[in-house]
């Protein structure tokens, strides 16, 4: 078969990607709603400057191998789509389907019999089979069978995403043999680390199933942190010790930000809660409601190194320094540091916000004061955990 | 300095241990209260044959460079105390330190100027330098400064305890500088790859920690087992995608047994909660309950799969095959599969037991009935988790 393949969102996750497949000689139709984006990949120009790798990739097929466009009918002759579109959750954890649904309904309206379709937003499991299929079928007006559909989760991280593509392990699952079948033979042509599993839910379990892992191991870290402060031992250098290779102590941290760990054990506390399972959760809510919590106990830690300054606990400048969700990378999703300045300010505290990625206006854009933390009086280092006094 | 080494303990920690020393040409005292292990011992024969590689140590040292006794006074030479005796804890987890006094006192008695004690047995941190030292100090008359203390965790395990003395990291702490460093030198003789930290306390928590890595990740694993469960996925085949480098999910079972995993997390808890810091240990609690809780979960799986057979519920013989807290080892200290028979005999169920360490007599001395497992109509293997009707 000649692939002629349609990568649907060519955001953090769904570039790189498009990128690695037009390097592998396939032929790529980017779709992207940012027009912007579009134009600046059609001329060589590589968006995501911080993906190591991505720049030469888009020079050299940016506008050739690799076409980015806005408009879904310049996919039509497409036969392989790949949707990598952000889901979104909301203040609940709930996730918003909705540019995920727009996306699956236009692909599905230029869906021809024979066309696979694959998804590799992360998704709370079942989602292929249920909600993606019935946009696809109701778009299409095609069935399951005329058309396959298969996920593959993307697994990976701003910054090292090329190389995660070509050496991480990769899995893809079908919603029937036949559609895990034709995606893995895809896909084999341009990930070469892959492994076919039985079936799409499995897929989609195996990423939200890292997710929880990881989180629930930063709450333990930040728990056994909490416990060594209390009973005098230096964490780090217990840790240090602790770990070998059967123990795998995290870090500890203001909690877990951004868009995908905080966010996937809700997927599956959401999912067993709606059964009336509540029992089935409780690990997963625990881990969420401690990283959550750790917030509190660095105010706690912070209003106490404060009342050892010679000053009125109100007049105390005190400076978050580090307000991105994790350090070098310019987001704010579910951010703990952000959570913490405002928590500070709220608690009637003089805090102010610094961050080496943002402007004054920006660090006010989000609802703070800016301080040059040389003119603190107390810096709390989001990413360090260090309070210093001056 | 010339060494005379004590080992008191010469259980399943304390005997390779003194095993190895010897075999480094030091010598050697073994004290145990089991006179018969003694005697055993002084002729060449190892009481513990599933220990790799000890039998050949024991043939080799015992009665010569290992001599076992005992008696205290016969150690009154040594200048070496390392003491690695069992610690117990009562069934509300709070451990029970006789057998950790009695020792420590005793070593105290025969305790002289320039001596140095090594505790190996896994304690709540801090108690080295608060109850250890106490008993030591009454019972010799002597201070810390005339004699010195350390703590150095043991990080065997049953069946791999010589090659992990050889080869696996191991850290030791002084309850101040000059013990540390005494006591490091002294280790550094006998143990390769081994590590000074910077207190007796850190190196207690150390090893607390990995104990609370191991059951909060066991119940991580537990509780992803259960969803997936209910999610229709297959649990193992997700898992095997899961783990990479960066992640390490555990295997899920009927809870955890044994003296160590499951009563490590109890040992911070109790600290915490007496400090009424509640909120400290939620995740330890969490995941400590969860995995007790695991034999309501097999119960529920067991009756669901016996409503299935053709007989009356009341009559559906139940084997539970493997009562031994692990496979393999004949140990029963908090078996969850122990206690999952006894749950289901409690709840009016027909059920029975089978252990392949086990005679029918001792399966009757647990307080159970003895069935082969080929006559029962419902087996559950406790190691595997599988439920096979007949």
């Amino acid at each position: 078969m000649d692939e002629r393949i349609a990568v649907v969102g060519l955001g953090n996750a769904g570039l790189p990607l498009a990128a690695v497949i037009a390097d592998r000689g396939l032929k790529v139709t980017g779709i992207d709603v940012n027009r912007e984006r579009c134009k600046q990949i059609n001329t060589g120009l590589n968006p995501i400057p911080q993906e190591a790798g991505l720049d030469e990739l888009i020079k050299l097929h940016g506008g050739k191998g690799l076409a980015a466009t806005p408009d879904y009918a310049d996919a039509k002759d497409c036969n392989v789509f790949i949707v990598i579109v952000p889901l979104f959750v909301d203040s609940g954890f709930n996730p918003d389907f909705g540019i995920l649904e727009k996306a699956l309904r236009s692909v599905g309206g230029i869906l021809k019999p024979g066309d696979l379709v694959v998804l590799e937003t992360t998704v709370p499991p079942g989602t292929t089979d249920t909600l993606a299929r019935a946009w696809l079928e109701e778009a299409s007006s095609l069935k399951v069978g005329d058309f396959h559909l298969a996920y593959s989760p993307e697994r990976i991280m701003t910054g090292y995403s090329i190389s995660r593509l070509r050496e991480f392990p990769k899995v893809i699952g079908g919603v029937d043999e036949d559609s895990g079948l034709a995606a893995y033979s895809v896909y084999k042509k341009f990930i070469s680390n892959l492994s076919m599993v039985s079936t799409a839910k499995t897929a989609e379990l195996i990423k939200v199933m890292e997710g929880c892992y990881r989180d629930v191991n930063v709450a333990l870290a930040n728990e056994l942190f909490k416990i060594a402060e209390r009973l005098g031992v230096e964490f780090y250098e217990a840790r240090s010790y602790a770990n070998h290779q059967f123990c795998h102590i995290h870090l500890p941290s203001t909690g877990v930000g951004g868009h995908c760990i905080p966010v996937y054990p809700w997927f599956l506390i959401k999912a067993m809660e709606k059964r009336e399972l509540f029992g089935n959760v409780r690990l997963l809510r625990t881990g969420r409601e401690l990283n959550d919590g750790m917030i509190d106990h660095w105010t706690e830690k912070i209003v106490l190194a404060s009342l050892k300054i010679n000053k009125p606990l109100k007049d105390v400048k005190i400076c978050v320094k580090g307000l991105t969700y994790r350090q070098g990378v310019k987001e704010f999703y579910h951010s703990r540091n952000l959570s913490l300045a405002k928590l500070l300010v709220e608690k009637g505290l003089n805090a102010y916000a610094w961050d080496e990625l943002m402007s004054k206006e920006e660090v006010e854009g989000k609802g703070l004061y800016w301080l040059d933390p040389t003119e603190a009086d107390l810096i709390f280092d989001c990413f360090t955990l260090k309070i210093v006094c001056r």
